[in-house]
């Protein structure tokens, strides 16, 4: 459904064994829910001001790395809670009716 | 690279052309890029307050649904702003040095 | 400590028993902590894009209320969990110092 | 108006001729506008935790910190857009008609 996320989710559930020392993202899971929603807010903050800049600037570069930034974090805490991000990508389907899917699930039914 | 996204993408393309009176994403793009981050920002905060709900209900459906609201009005937000959520999702790719893509580019040199 | 700060406490903690008919506030409070902490993240989000656009413009107008709202929306998030603003300006007071307490300080060491 | 608000800004406007190594206002001052409203973010995500953390537990000491927090950041950055919090709280008379409050209390007293 999503390569680059469905990947990240595998890696994000192998960092859950490493050592918060060797992984950034291990030291997030070992700080808990709430330091990883810190950073989800962080992040979505920082996408705003990059997107507010990137309007004056014409740059996109750091809205393309700060939007990364927000995805990832939120990658981050559906792991923490046992979630997969295709059960987010399957609402959005459902709510878009995105046609290719919809045709394909009706064909292979 | 991701079907979701690509597909939401040329959604959000063609709602450019489309009345505000018939369609959310043309009344946000008619409002405009500060409507939009306003969007995002809220998202962003129901999506925190979703995740500590379900830490403490075991229930993640609100999650889920307030994760696929943030993720869209940043496809959203993008879309405004003339870029493709690909660019997200290379740099995503390129940080973490994806595997399948890292053959696949090691079999294509 | 506060005049204003002091009597919007009051003021909110008389809508507590106000029609959410009649009283903003009032429906606020029917609606429960979630809402009013989604509204403190909205008016967080729209004082950080107010200040962009301030610093472009030059018109602090939009910034004066935003903050406005900030402050006024925390105030019902204390109210609505039982705490009165003095709680926090005494809490910066004691931070910074400030001339009362020092004077206090000083003449009890 | 606000005596805690009113030498807060004082002590702010100093620190704008402070060393960054020796202030930590001085410090985010010379990091500029962006990184000033990433900490107004930042710390209404905290406060948004804390009021849930603060609701479960019936621990209002964090909420009471990290609203002291909110409105410390929100102070610097109106000092960084030459506004003065009285601006805000005279915004906020003005709403609620809180100079007529003053008055008929000047009167009945």
């Amino acid at each position: 459904m999503s390569d680059v996320f469905d990947q990240l989710a595998k890696t994000l559930e192998q960092r859950k064994s490493a050592s918060a020392d060797d992984s950034y993202v291990a030291s997030l899971y070992q700080k808990g829910l709430n330091k990883i929603l810190e950073k989800v807010g962080e992040e979505a903050v920082e996408t705003i001001i990059a997107a507010k800049d990137a309007r004056t600037s014409g740059d996109n570069s750091a809205l393309i790395s700060e939007t990364a930034d927000l995805w990832f974090h939120s990658l981050i805490m559906l792991s923490e809670l046992g979630e997969h991000p295709d059960s987010v990508l399957k609402e959005l389907e459902r709510r878009f009716g995105l046609s290719g899917i919809e045709e394909k699930n009706s064909r292979t039914s």
